[in-house]
C-alpha cells in the first residue's frame, strides 16, 4: 500500500486558456475507506473539453469547489474493497478524480464500471468511454443520418469527432470534417477516409462548404459552436439536424463568444439544433457498446489516442485540448495494473 | 364583370420597416382565364410577418420579383372558372395575392382550398388560415407540451402568438405571454385568461422569466427571435423545447441582428430548438381544422382580428404587424361575396 496520495486541486477558477498554474498538487496518505466504499489506484485519466466548463461555472453539474480534487473520468484498479460489487484486482472506470487513490462508493456523475476483460484501460476511456459514447448517442440518436446524406462534424480530428467521422462512414454518409491544421485533414481522409476535410485555420470554412456540399449539410455534428457553427447553420439542407454536443471555441471565454447570426435558417430549411448529454442516453449503453465492439472487431474503426505520462503532466495534457494539439482521444497515463 | 383590376406590384426591396413607397399600384384589365384555370375575386387578404422576407430575398420559396404583384393569402370568390373543382360562387383560399382579381389553377405555396360554409372568410384566413395553423402544429407537434408545464411564447398578442397562448390553455400548461405595451399585456391576461405577461418594452425580460418560472421553461414558441430567444435560452428548464416560428424582431434588418449568446444552454440543458413551417404538416390539416372548431365551438378560443379597409391599404396593414400597432390577425377586407 502506498504511503502517498498525490492530488490536484482546482486553486483558481481559469481566464482563457486553462494554466497549471490553475492547480495545486498536494500529497497527503491515501484516504481511508469505509463499508460499501472501495479505493481505487487511478492508471489512466481522461481529458475532455467539457472539463474547463466544471472548473469555472455550474453546468448541468455544480462546478467544482477550489480546493477540492479535480473532476476526471478515469480508469483505475481496485486495491481495497468494502463495496460488495466491486473486488480487489477490478479494473475499473468513473469519475475517480486526478488522484492517485480515490475512495468511493461507485456512484456520481459516471458511476463506476467493471472494464471487461480484454478492453485496453485506454479504449475504456476513449471508445467505450464517454468519448465513444458521445459521438455513437450523438451521431445517431441526436442527427438521425441516413445513407447517402453529407454529415459535417467539426473538431474531427479530435476525440469526439473522430468517432463522429468514423461512424459516418459506416453508416454511409458523406463526411466532410473541419479541423485545424493539414496534418490533422490529411490524417482526416487517409487515415480515417473521410470524404473531405476543411482547415479552418488556413481556409474560409462558409466557401468551402458551399463548395463540397452542393446539396448542403444534412447532419452538422457540433464540438466547436461560435462562427464555424454560424458557417454551418448557413448551408442546412431542408430537414437537416444539428446535434450540438460541445462549443470548445467559447470555453476559454464564454463571456465574448461570438453570437450566431444565421439561426433564422433553422426555420427557412425547417432544420433542428438539439443540445444533448450522454447521461441521457444512459439506458442505451449496451446498444452501443456492442455495436462499437463490432466496428472494432472489423477493423472499421480506429481508436487513436494521444498519451501524456504521470499525474504531474495532467494540467498540461488537458491544456492541449484548447491549444489543438491533440490528435484523437487525449490520455494521462500514470500507471500500470498490478 | 368588372372592368379593371388593382393590383399591388413589388417597386423596390424594403430597408428597415416596410414602405408603401415599395409598392406601386396599377390597374389593368382582369385577366383571362385558360382551361383548368379559375378567376377569385378577392374580398379579403391575410397580413403575414414572413411577407416581410419574401419581398427581400429567396427564403423557403423564391422572393417576390420586382414587377410582381406582392404574393399574399387572401380568401375570395370565384367568378368565373374552367377548373372542374372550383365553380363560379365558390368561397376559396390561396395565395391569389394583393390584386382584386387573381387568375389561377389554385396551386402554389398555399394551394386553393374552399371555404366551408359557416366559416367566416376572415377565420379562414385567422384561425383555419396559415396563422391557426402554425400555432397549433407549432406548439403541439413541435412543442411536445405536456399539461403542468411552462410555456411562454412571444408575439404573444399578435395572430399566432394569442392562438398559441390560447392552445397552451386549453392543454393545461402554465402559459407566459411576451408582448409589447400595456394594452397587449392586460388584454391576454383578462380576455385570453393566460396567467402571466411580460411587457418587453419595460420590463427586463429574463428577469421577469426567472420571477415568473421559477422552474424554468419547457416550451417556447418563438415569434420574435432576437434579444428575446436570447433571454429565454439562458432559462430554460432540463429537456426544454423551442419551436422556431419567426423572428420579427429581425425582419426589417437581418443583417444586424444581434446574435445569440446563450445556445450552449441548449447543451447544457438537453433541450431542442427546431425552426418549422407550416407546410411540412400539410398531411394534419384535417385533424387540426377538427380540434380547432371544436375549441372555437366551445368558446375556448378567441379569433381576434384587426381589419383595415381597401386594397389601397394593404401596404400600410402591413406595416402595422412590424411598428406592433395590431391586436391579434392583421386583415384588409376588399368587399364583401356576391
Amino acid at each position: 500500500m502506498a504511503e502517498t496520495n498525490r492530488k490536484w486541486v482546482l486553486k483558481s477558477r481559469p481566464k482563457g486558456i486553462v494554466e497549471r498554474s490553475n492547480f495545486e498538487l498536494l500529497e497527503e496518505r491515501p484516504p481511508s475507506i469505509r463499508d460499501g466504499e472501495f479505493l481505487v489506484k487511478n492508471l489512466w485519466l481522461s481529458c475532455d473539453p467539457t472539463q474547463r466548463g466544471w472548473m469555472e461555472m455550474d453546468t448541468y453539474v455544480p462546478a467544482v469547489a477550489i480546493g477540492e480534487v479535480m473532476r476526471s473520468v478515469s480508469a483505475g484498479q481496485v486495491v481495497e474493497s468494502k463495496h460488495p460489487g466491486f473486488q480487489k484486482g477490478d479494473l475499473v472506470s468513473g469519475a475517480f478524480g486526478w488522484q492517485d487513490y480515490a475512495a468511493t462508493d461507485g456512484s456520481g456523475l459516471v458511476p463506476a464500471m467493471k472494464i471487461p476483460p480484454g478492453v485496453e484501460l485506454s479504449s475504456a476511456l476513449s471508445l467505450y468511454g464517454i468519448t465513444g459514447l458521445t459521438a455513437y448517442f450523438g451521431l445517431l440518436d441526436v442527427g438521425q443520418p441516413k445513407a447517402g446524406e453529407t454529415l459535417v462534424v467539426s473538431g474531427a480530428a479530435g476525440s469526439t469527432g473522430s468517432f463522429v467521422a468514423q461512424i459516418g462512414k459506416i453508416k454511409g454518409l458523406r463526411v466532410v470534417g473541419i479541423a485545424g491544421g493539414e496534418k490533422k485533414c490529411s490524417w482526416l481522409m487517409r487515415e480515417l477516409g473521410i470524404d473531405a476535410a476543411i482547415d479552418y485555420r488556413k481556409e474560409n470554412v462558409g466557401a468551402r462548404l458551399r463548395e463540397l456540399c452542393p446539396k448542403r449539410v444534412d447532419v452538422y455534428f457540433d464540438n466547436v459552436g461560435g462562427e464555424i457553427l454560424d458557417a454551418v447553420l448557413a448551408n442546412l439542407a431542408t430537414g437537416a439536424r444539428i446535434a450540438l454536443c460541445g462549443a470548445i471555441s467559447g470555453y476559454n471565454d464564454f463571456a465574448n463568444m461570438p453570437g450566431l447570426k444565421n439561426y433564422l435558417n433553422l426555420i427557412v430549411r425547417a432544420a433542428t439544433m438539439r443540445g444533448f448529454l450522454v447521461f441521457q442516453f444512459a439506458a442505451q449503453i449496451p446498444r452501443a457498446i456492442a455495436d462499437l465492439a463490432a466496428w472494432a472487431a472489423a477493423g472499421k474503426i480506429k481508436d487513436q489516442v494521444d498519451v501524456a505520462n504521470g499525474l504531474e503532466n495532467a494540467p498540461d495534457a488537458l491544456r492541449r485540448l484548447f491549444t489543438g494539439e491533440n490528435l484523437g482521444k487525449q490520455l494521462v497515463k500514470i500507471g500500470d495494473p498490478a
